[in-house]
């Protein structure tokens, strides 16, 4: 590369463009179809039943403690996939950045990208590059989209809870929300407090041979754990209640929430799964989420009740039960 | 809809955003499986080989002459995927919206994507939305990536051109390019030149059918005609030679070109395809293209040779060859 920095003229569709193509991408995504360059890969899926998500990061800053935005724009991928069941195979990625961008910092972010793309097992097979002037984007965005194979028989979907299910929760709550602002708004804290950004396909997959039954998984990402149960009791015309002192938390993370007057459920997570596991299966389904990868504090967390539909509460330590209200208006933006 | 401006809110993942979802996307995009909010969609694939592709596309301004960026959105990646000799099926859609972008401006264009998709023959099964600070975008950019069939035996390349091979273009060059300048330099002809932006898997499957043993296809956008020839010939290791005579370019085009400077080779074009063809097949391949939808204008421009691997020629009026050089730095940022 010629330029330190990215020029307008990386995404020209001419010679400097190839170049950024040649020296900076294909040097870490090493994928023998991407390695092709034509418009489209082409892929073999072994079933006749594909799973496809997208999300689009504009995390501000794109580097914070644990993490960066390309391990977010691959787990999160991942893991809405993985939600449904499916191994999630191949990912296309998208960049848009804005003139300035340092291409060090580009070159950072694709090996981090490639490296959680190897830990999750999957390919990223095409993408695409723009150029914004300087002023009209915020460095870079990252947008992915994948696919997964579906088994035979599997169909989960936040619509399938149940009155007497049980609810899982993977591990702590809260780390990636608070780990972003904290670097945002120069917190300091005993220790850093690190994103939880990691993929999960593995943990659903351990679950769901465990406990074949499972309603459904959920990555409680913005709006949290909050708005995660209250779209399964809306989408399954049932009620939750969460039992406030067997929801995981890092005390650092506590403190920061009440600090900052945020909500624990409200604040978002990057690497963590809801499940919701009929109650006959639960103690299979918690045993292994905690051997799986990242699920080593995984716990029961509440149980799915037959109404009212669409309302969530939470029992508190001191046994009152509030209603655990989806967030209104806007607290963190920019969080993923 | 209680705002008529997007407000950082609707990105949150509370209350706000699932209104945005309920009014404005839902309203539009009437897929069955997207309406089900499941994180991931679960579909169907009738063979085994699918083609993947992605793109963001960040034109500005949004709307300009005969079209806006959502039918750009749309129709880059289904040609894209049609380029494989896939039939696409399911697009995803990413949207990053600045603070402040009319909400009635994100209806319209969800209208055009919605329309687009439908004349295309694809469904839109799943999206994301994230809103960033004003001053941190330029209203919306959009991301599309996209899923089609690949049938069995298909197997189409840049890198599969041989010497004796035909050229084909699917129609005039250099309208996209020339419609999006001039409403960003106010420039006015006679009459308006309009976007070519259209979906064209029809036409590269009547193609296909015409001639089984088409090499490639691929859309001439960013770079234009000029990075396309050149791309095909170095991958495939030869050279290409186009008669200028032969390219259908619009007199206003032309006009525009010589006025502003620019090679219209280079010029973006959104609802063209460039074939490349064995001479047997060519005339079988050219009536289908002419008979396709957007095709009407279709020509014969050029053939490959031998060598000199990775050479593109044009043979002017006069006789004379020069080289068809690829874009060098930028000509004509956020053409897409």
């Amino acid at each position: 590369m010629r330029s330190d920095r990215i020029l307008l003229a990386h995404g020209s569709g001419g010679t400097m463009m190839a170049e950024l193509i040649k020296d900076v991408f294909m040097e870490r995504f090493g994928d023998p179809t991407l390695h092709r360059m034509d418009d489209a890969s082409v892929l073999d899926v072994p079933t006749g039943r594909i799973a496809m998500s997208t999300d689009t990061y504009v995390v501000s800053p794109v580097f914070f403690p644990g993490g960066d935005i390309g391990r977010l724009a691959v787990a999160g991928t991942v893991n809405d996939i993985a939600t449904s069941g499916a191994t999630p195979l191949y990912l296309t990625v998208g960049f848009v950045l804005e003139e300035g961008f340092l291409v060090e910092d580009l070159r950072r972010i694709i090996t981090t990208m490639a490296d959680t793309a190897d830990e999750a097992g999957v390919r990223i097979v095409t993408g695409d590059t723009k150029v914004v002037e300087r002023g009209h984007g915020d460095g870079i965005y990252i947008n992915t989209a994948g696919v997964g194979s579906v088994p035979e028989g599997v169909d989960l979907s936040g619509s399938h809870c149940k009155a007497g299910d049980v609810v899982l929760l993977s591990g702590t709550l809260g780390d990636h929300g608070i780990a972003v602002i904290s670097v945002r708004e120069g917190l300091t804290f005993t220790t850093t407090i690190e994103t939880d950004a990691a993929p999960l396909a593995k943990m659903c997959l351990a679950v769901r041979a465990a406990a074949p039954d499972v309603r459904c998984f959920r990555d409680p990402t913005r709006g949290g754990l909050a708005s995660t149960l209250n779209e399964l009791a809306g989408a399954s015309g049932v009620s939750i209640t969460v039992d406030e002192t067997l929801v995981p938390v890092r005390d650092q993370v506590r403190g920061a929430c009440e600090m900052l007057g945020y909500d624990v459920f409200q604040v978002a997570n990057e690497g963590k799964m809801v499940a919701v596991v009929p109650a006959e299966q639960v103690e299979a389904a918690l045993a292994a989420m905690k051997a799986a990868p990242y699920g080593e504090d995984a716990a029961m967390i509440g149980e799915v009740a037959e109404g009212p539909a669409g309302r969530v509460y939470v029992r508190t330590a001191f046994g009152a039960r509030r209603i655990m209200d989806m967030l209104v208006g806007e607290q963190l933006p920019r969080i993923c």
